[in-house]
């Protein structure tokens, strides 16, 4: 990955097949609305999207996927359907990028053709995709190809799309374009029905899903003096115009694709969407498109000085996370790969409160309600679930569609993350908190609360001879300790969820007996001590009791996941760590904590921890920080960081670790710049630990429904408060009150 | 169950479709190389048994199937195919019972036609299948039909079936068979090819699996008077022929069918098969037929007087494992449905050694070795999987095929229940101890039992601060307690079969250093005690921390399996047991234990076991006894010995529980009768606690070689020696010697 090219563009130089997965899920461009992955226009030949295979439920970590070249992606959130083994999953949609040359014969195709000077770029300020190219043909001629792609950040259906191409002797050019819906999803067919016809201009395509959902598709295609036809073969519909192009008139071809979902209004059809802009031009589009993106940028840009590569990292975390977000629909939340991949299957997970939310709660909380609605529109169905457990209350599903349904397959996570229900409730008090107060909670959330906690009291148990509560037989984020009793982190989460409940909880139709149950419940749930030591918080018990880790034996070289050179037998039964418990739980309770406890844990687990999760190494470097471990930090935030970027490693070829970008903001916001969460403090507060090297850090935050700007620099930090309320803000320790249009200085 | 008839006879009174599928596998005859399930020789309309559906790897205890009215089943041991989510499973061969009779245009149909005075009926005595019915035609004739089938138990690949017809008027009757391929096994399809033709006088067909196996069957068809025509349509092909039938003349059609499979020798083909026995008339090979399992029960069946029920319940146990064993076919095992069911997929498991093995080795040694060949066999593929999980030695899979792969799909079991290889060890070490003495193991089984070993001391961990070994993370018999430290049956399996290595190991390829390293390790692994009371062994670390069990709440009328009624993850966290590991010690091992400790571990898991395993209540009717507990030995030995026999809730619709049959004879022999197995005494001893209401219980042994009668009444037992050397004998601790041909009295 050549981060050159300034510090808002990602760059791709030169082609390379190996890298091509990768670049695709990096490279993705999306409104929200509708995503694609950053196939090639022109594909590669051999290289068929509808293989049918069964893709077997397995624990993802180490799965190992079926091998292309390129794998094409377009993704509506929400539009799910029924896998035989992997339950509901995101479908992958028809394919309209299509926009081929033809030269005496010869398909464009990066893996045959004569390419040289390849270069693609990503514009992240404007969410716009370009590549050039110059093609020696066969026959002997040079050509200039130049594409460039978006999918409108106000039109949100619309995908716009121009190829120009200059030659260097005359040449008669072909040109395919069309829609392509032989597609499966990890190997499976979800479509019913596929109907491709031409229409004036163009070609529409309307697919029927297994889930009854109807997809339509509308393409049209315009270049000056071509005359289009049309073809089609089996779930393949083009047109294709032949156009003679002279040396020094370069042909440029538009091409303007809209879909809709039966998720839309019934009066949004994709023709009606291309025909509402039918009077923009490329220009206008595009200027519309990057007005939407400055104003995104204008909110949740990070601006780093003095180091551009973590510049431009950080923006390609916020940009994929800006991108992902379903502008003010409550019906579905940010899949585990951001949409820019179907590995996953598009399923939504606890990170959406732990990790994404802080982000959007920050920089736009009108963005982050949408989360909390989901999951309150989803109640119903957390209620079914904790039912199907023999338990009263709601219990959210470990991997949910978008109507809040399990599809989690293997039960270790499934059964036994059950964690998660408290990550939800934390989301909701989180949310509330940030916004104003946690008693300004929502009936709706009130609600949510309470079957919640009351799922959690049924959860419970008291073994005999104990006057506690113990949460039995669970998995925590670790998973690779399955089935432990009275693990820290949940049960840290159980006690949040029913101290939320208990405050409430009137609201929220539990009684005041019920809500004092709560609190009581609450504050009796262990955090286990080991005996030993009674500074170490342990992880569960009989952590101590698990096998020594035998990394030096099985994991020399610490290349790789660690899961995947032992069974996952061994990791079960010793002590090694996917990621660690106890110091996610000191990440988002810090107060609770000794310095001295801190260091303990961090001592205990991290040389255990193997960091095979991707969201390890963001917390890590948020406690590395408050113990002073400044090197650690940065070196684990240079490791989540990298992640997506690491092309030569696989990088996003199987989607963005959009958790792990959220993380990486987690980092900035609260470890470089030491922000505490609306949960950990009532006053905006900072206290900085900026990397030697930068010159400068900068930032927007939403506080209370108050914008302000933060700018730190080396024994300095300013704050502008751009609202209209006055703020006390402390930094270091230090309050002081800022009025709106004031900047207050430290 | 109607148990009339005889105490060799097992009779269905009438039919109902509501148990049509618990009779067709509890009237399964079989030759041990070939098996079939009692299908009706009609098979009912509208019954397909080619349909395709997905079966999913799932806990097979709560697991439900798809309903059919009748499954067919045909199996050859060994003949396995590839299905893309069970791994290798059985493979159920095309069925070739069909013998159907048609008058006016209708067809006989249990389940649409006018029948009276149905009767089925199963010699055991003479392993034959008849059944005898009134069919009032729709065109208002009578006839009385009579079907008898037997699969040669000399002629092992031989079905003979018989049909007589008598009719109360001239009938114009067409008789239609043949074979029918349009099977699929667990819903999928594992033949290649299949290929039906015409001979003369009958229908061969040829089938080649997925896993290259080639299956061959010739039916043949005669009845006086009958000219048959060819009929085929795809995947089946039959014979038909149209006959006049005459008041006082029955017609008697015999169809004789020959199956041959790849592994057998070559020149094995069904026509040789049949042309080998064409000369011999149905009486010719009733009769070898019938003496050949007058020798088969001779040397098993046990005499109960006083009791009908019991005893025709034990020889239906015993029927069905005379009939499931392979004779002298190292290659294979018995299948935990005993050929009678594809519901485990044809599968061997650890209670072939721990269950099926004493039956063999205590009646007809020579049966035993093939389970031990089966186990040496595979030793191969056992140091695989051991290098799989990333352990030295030799690891036996949970699930075996023919080939000792692992086939368990679910990872709790397949990577947890690893007391798998030490049941192989053990009964390893069990077989040569019955022959003559643990001493004179071949260098193959010591080989097998130093492979184990190592593999144990791999897979032992010697956890930070402790001396002791350890086996962390496993699951003991007992399957509601997933991942567990230390269970005390695993602990003491691994410890039997290191101390079996230490002695056997020189000749196994082992150091003298490293058979003391194994003694050192047997010793030291522990058998854990409650701190609270000492004289209560624990299943496992941890047992007594998990929550209570809540039968009254969820499972008040005892009905059926606990497992159906709360869900996995209650279980794992819950005390309630599948069956009871400390039980199942002590029963093996009742040495090693005192009389208050096997009640204090009575009195502890007994109201905590649920009973769901059909293994769990022969091993408690064994240490009741022990235990002086007469009346719930009784209860336990009637609920085990009832299973298959229980047509109306179930029964062995599924396959017959062989296990459990096994169990049966063992409650009976080595509980009611007080047998000490070779590994627990060198001297044969008895110590009859027989039920009150038994006037007498008579057996075969064979003892390291001597075969022995026993005859035990109310307050005397007596033993023949039929053999040719003196033994000791002991009864109620009184030792006499007993000459060859004597009979000694207590």
């Amino acid at each position: 990955m050549d981060c050159t090219g300034g510090n808002w563009i990602l760059t791709q130089e030169g082609f390379d097949i190996a890298t091509a997965q990768a670049f695709e899920g990096l490279f993705t461009v999306g409104s929200g609305t509708l995503h694609t992955r950053a196939s090639l226009e022109e594909h590669f030949a051999d290289c068929p999207q509808d293989s049918r295979e069964l893709r077997r439920p397995a624990n993802v970590t180490a799965e190992k996927f079926v091998h292309a070249p390129g794998r094409w992606g377009t993704f509506v959130p929400g539009v799910f359907g029924h896998h035989p083994l992997l339950l509901q999953e995101m479908i992958n949609l028809p394919w309209f990028l299509e926009l081929t040359p033809v030269v005496d014969g010869e398909r464009l195709d990066l893996t045959a053709s004569n390419v040289q000077g390849f270069r693609r770029t990503l514009n992240m300020r404007t969410a716009t995709l370009s590549r050039e190219l110059a093609w020696q043909t066969k026959s002997g001629k040079t050509l200039r190809v130049l594409h460039e792609r978006f999918i409108s950040g106000c039109a949100t259906n619309l995908s716009v799309q121009r190829m120009r191409i200059e030659c260097d002797q005359a040449v008669e050019l072909t040109i395919l374009g069309g829609i392509d819906a032989r597609v499966t999803t990890n190997g499976f067919d979800h479509f019913r029905l596929v109907e491709i016809r031409e229409t004036a201009g163009g070609v529409t395509c309307r697919v029927v899903t297994d889930a009854e959902d109807t997809i339509g598709m509308e393409t049209r295609l315009t270049a000056d003096g071509a005359v289009w036809t049309y073809g089609n073969a089996e779930r393949h519909g083009w047109r294709q115009a032949v156009v003679t192009v002279q040396p020094g008139r370069p042909l440029v071809v538009e091409k303007r694709t809209a879909v809709t979902t039966s998720r839309d209004p019934a009066s949004t059809t994709p023709a009606a969407v291309l025909d509402c802009h039918a009077g923009a031009s490329w220009d206008d589009l595009r200027r519309r498109h990057c007005a939407h993106w400055a104003g995104e940028w204008e909110r949740a840009d990070i601006r780093i000085e003095g180091d551009d590569e973590s510049q431009i990292i950080l923006r390609s975390s916020i940009y994929h996370l800006l991108r992902a977000h379903v502008p003010g629909d409550g019906r579905v939340a940010i899949c585990a790969k951001g949409y820019a991949g179907d590995a996953y299957k598009g399923h939504f997970f606890w990170d959406t409160e732990a990790y994404l939310l802080p982000f959007f709660l920050y920089t736009a909380p009108e963005k982050a309600r949408t989360f909390i609605d989901f999951r309150i529109g989803n109640l119903a169905e957390a209620q079914k679930i904790a039912a199907s457990y023999g338990c009263r209350g709601a219990r959210f599903p470990w991997e949910s569609d978008a109507d809040g349904r399990e599809c989690c397959c293997e039960f270790q996570y499934r059964d036994h993350e059950i964690h998660v229900t408290g990550a939800v409730a934390h989301g909701v008090a989180h949310y509330f908190s940030a916004v104003g107060g946690v008693a300004q909670a929502s009936d709706a959330a009130a609600r949510l609360a309470v079957e919640t906690a009351r799922y959690w009291m049924d959860r419970i148990d008291y073994r005999k001879g104990e006057t506690s509560p113990s949460i039995l037989g669970v998995m925590g984020p670790d998973e690779y300790a399955p089935i432990t009793h009275n693990n820290a982190y949940t049960n840290r989460m159980a006690a949040f969820n029913l101290a939320f409940a208990a405050r409430v909880g009137r609201r929220g139709g539990a009684t005041d007996e019920e809500c004092a149950a709560f609190a009581r419940t609450a504050a009796a749930l262990p955090i286990l001590r080991s005996r030993k030591n009674p500074e170490l918080v342990l992880q569960c018990e009989g952590f101590e009791s698990l096998a020594e880790s035998r990394f030096d034996e099985f994991w020399a070289d610490r290349k790789g996941c660690y899961a995947a050179r032992v069974s996952q037998e061994r990791l079960y039964r010793s002590k090694n760590l996917k990621q660690a418990d106890v110091i996610l739980l000191m990440a988002m309770f810090p107060d609770e904590f000794t310095d001295a406890e801190v260091k303990a844990a961090w001592e205990t687990y991290l040389p255990v921890t193997t960091h095979d999760s991707s969201l390890s190494a963001a917390i890590h470097a948020i406690v590395a920080l408050r113990l002073g471990l400044f090197d650690e930090a940065w070196t684990f935030f240079r490791k989540s960081a990298a992640i997506d970027l690491d092309t030569d490693h696989g990088g996003a070829a199987q989607g963005i670790h959009i958790a792990g970008a959220a993380g990486n903001w987690q980092v900035l916001v609260l470890g470089f710049a030491g922000m505490r969460t609306a949960l950990q403090s009532n006053v905006l507060s900072f206290n900085p630990k900026l990397p030697a090297h930068w010159t400068k850090l900068a930032f927007p935050i939403v506080w209370k429904g108050t914008p302000v700007h933060v700018e730190m620099e080396r024994g300095r930090t300013k704050v502008t408060n751009r609202g209209s309320q006055t703020l006390d803000i402390s930094v270091a320790g230090r309050i002081a009150r800022v009025a709106p249009g004031e900047c207050g200085e430290w």
